[in-house]
């Protein structure tokens, strides 16, 4: 064993080799990490975080009465768990109820057909629209046709999405789900339905937010499960001549205010300087949210917790952002923003959980290139726990994908997304896919990662 | 090579060597029997007639209109594949739709619940019923209850299926299913809602046939998804005071007509020998009916057909039996049965397919004890296609169960059931859980079967 030098030699020492002092706190820091690790992966608490929420409040579209029951249990949860502060912040959504959604192929092969509406999708007439059906590959495809072709039929865009670890297959499909409606109408489409961007084979249709452009008219729009595209495709290679009656009953009612809801554990001695761990409240309304973001609210939430049950706060302030209204446009992440301007400088790095509930395989940063490498050397003990360490070239994800702009580093903290797409924004989005050691597993990497930025004596800006 | 003898003196050998002749011509039949499997391999005419059935008609509840455009496509198919004779027989069944379903929890956590009603129910008031929760492990633990524990309560059955490769965790979990409601009804519940009876983890209910008793209420009845069940399940772990607001709004209208649809490839020296292959037509309404029974409808005609592609005709009559109404109860089988009641002695043996679209991987066989040996023997050639051949204990499966009863030999050709009752009855009962080649590994022995089963010397009767 060495013996210890007495106090005022050590601080001689310290003052005349920083870097010593350095290496001393980066070991013991690397110490407490290990120990939040294995806390983490032997916790429960994410898990019963996300029943809680999935259970005893379920679907919380933003903007709707749900919404306020789930604002109202964050901040209990949050206070329960023994935040330093919770606090929460008013946004500002749009109402928009789904209402029922309903589809018959008239000719040739009478059949109903499984399908939603798109968020933001207007109504049919209320006895329905009946039109023949124009089948386009892709958006792209769609975008490449005539008036002709188009005009006064609903377009059906049946693209598929691949399954990649991740989650790549979105990225290539979503823009029909995003445009379609845009390109179907300039077209003179009195209707659109897509095939449901996700990877699954259920006959459950994924929904997700649809764009309008002001100067082109509002079409419904709606998502058809895997299944019955298929079926309307099997009908089409048999004719061209496919009949659809579609009914849609969606209303948008105003606005309304809901919340961002912020728990903090406060930093010992930079408390202005901030660690921000987020993750979205808000749900979709036909399934109870449990991997779209119940797992993300329990994981950065249960992250934060156990670094506040450490007998002492780390240097920098956790701050966990239960973002508002993430599915309807991160209008949230926004208004989150917008409130705190002011204190973007003072925001050290930024990370949101918001890719469901599988194991974390990769940690990316976004950093000052001067300092990427000493950086991602802080995060070493995250291999242990099956996270390779990957480049500088992180978005951060849903909300903090917008903080970059504003100058704030960020990290992807990488799930993978081999299944994501199977339940996202489905009805199937329900507790039972959640998987408590996968679950944990990210807890201890989100846990290891918050405490030793909220540690770290690097300056990680500029990000150019 | 041997040399053949003149025609003559073969002709005096096989009189005076009886078996000598049955060697030949059973090494001519397994030929045969061989040469079928492998067309039927390399066919895709059973997943074509699956497609078609699936696409063109799509879901045909008993007694409903699409029921009507099943029995008429079913004619249509089996005289267009050209079978010797096609020909239907009617069939009386109930008419019963099932409108809507919908559950709602109202205290402690408000949130909506999937599920479906069960086949035969009657509705709730037209505004729902509202009424607490009163859970049991089984249908078994519900009879053993007290009526001061049940009365004014809406039953919850929260039986878990387990999954098998037979199939067997249906049966022990499905009387909850048909008997649920009267056991209910006879304590004061006033409606029953059960987990379904399925071993998927998709927000889609299972509906199915269920009973009532004429001396008992008629209660409404229900069947939740599994994710639904595990969400009410959390609640009552939570508090034991959960109120479920519950609106069933199915309809029964009386009786209508539908038809067992029969084709016939009629046998050569034994015409009035029957070969039975049974499948049923109907299908549940929310799905296209796919594995349930589209699959089976397929197999059998495929089969028949391959037999029919022959250069001639084998000893008895394929008779291609398209079973009405079987979901609802095997109406068309009992009315198959009543009807040919005199020719019953005349049906050489039957089987049915009607376990969706996986491989078959045993043959049981109900024959006389004697001949049991040989008539297993017979189906050797089955093995080389992943056929274990099995005991003399076969039922039959579905309509064919019936026959044993009426002194028929049957067999069961059993499929692989692992992930059947992931999709049972429920939407997601569609096309694309059909592989190809594992439905033209059943058309390969359902094809052996028949053939050498129209072909054999062996007496199967007595069945005691
Ligand atoms: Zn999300
Ligand atoms: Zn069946």
């Amino acid at each position: 064993m060495r013996k210890s030098l007495p106090i005022f030699i050590t601080s001689l020492i310290l003052s005349y080799f920083p870097n010593v002092a350095c290496a001393e706190s980066s070991n013991l820091n690397q110490k407490v990490a290990i120990d939040l690790s294995q806390k983490a992966l032997q916790s429960d608490l994410a898990y019963k975080i996300t029943e809680s929420l999935t259970v005893e409040v379920g679907p919380r579209l933003a903007g709707s009465p749900e919404n306020a029951v789930a604002v109202a249990w964050a901040e209990a949860k949050l206070t329960s768990l023994g935040f330093d502060k919770v606090y929460k912040e008013p946004v500002v959504v749009p109402v928009w109820q789904r209402g029922e959604a309903s589809a018959k192929v008239i000719s040739p092969y009478p059949q109903n057909l499984v399908l939603t509406a798109l968020g933001g999708s207007v109504a049919t007439p209320k006895e329905g629209l009946t039109a023949k059906i124009a089948r386009f590959d892709t958006l792209d495809a769609l975008k490449h046709a005539s008036k002709k072709n188009v005009a006064g039929k609903i377009v059906f865009i049946d693209q598929k999405t691949e399954r990649f670890k991740t989650g790549a297959g979105y990225g290539k499909s979503v823009a029909g789900r995003v445009n379609g409606a845009i390109e179907a109408a300039k077209l003179g489409a009195v209707a659109i339905v897509i095939r449901s961007i996700g990877t699954d084979h259920d006959r459950l249709a994924h929904t997700g937010m649809m764009h309008y452009d002001d100067k082109v008219a509002k079409i419904p729009a709606a998502a058809l499960s895997n299944p019955d595209a298929d079926l309307l495709n099997a009908m089409l290679t048999r004719t061209d001549d496919v009949t659809l009656q579609l009914t849609l009953t969606p209303k948008s009612q105003g606005t309304t205010a809901t919340y961002n809801v912020i728990g903090e554990f406060t930093g010992a001695s930079k408390p202005d300087e901030i660690v921000l761990l987020g993750a979205h409240l808000d749900s979709w309304d036909e399934g109870t949210g449990a991997i779209d973001d119940a797992s993300g609210v329990a994981i950065v939430t249960a992250a934060a917790k156990l670094i506040g049950e450490l007998p002492q706060r780390p240097a920098r302030t956790i701050r966990v952002v239960l973002f508002a209204a993430e599915e309807i446009g991160m209008i949230g992440g926004k208004a989150y923003v917008e409130r705190h301007k002011d204190e973007m400088a003072k925001h050290y790095i930024a990370a949101e959980s918001d890719f469901g509930a599988d194991r974390i395989y990769r940690a990316d940063l976004k950093v000052a290139a001067s300092v990427f490498n000493e950086a991602q050397a802080l995060l070493t003990s995250l291999t242990a726990i099956g996270v390779e360490l990957g480049d500088n070239n992180a978005r951060g994800g849903s909300e903090v994908s917008l903080l970059p702009a504003q100058g704030v580093p960020v990290a992807s903290l990488r799930q993978n997304g081999q299944d994501y797409f199977d339940y996202h924004h489905t009805p199937n989005d329900t507790l039972d896919k959640v998987d408590p050691a996968a679950l944990a597993q990210n807890v201890a990497v989100y846990a290891q990662f918050a405490y030793l930025m909220a540690q770290s004596e690097l300056v990680l800006r500029p990000l150019k």
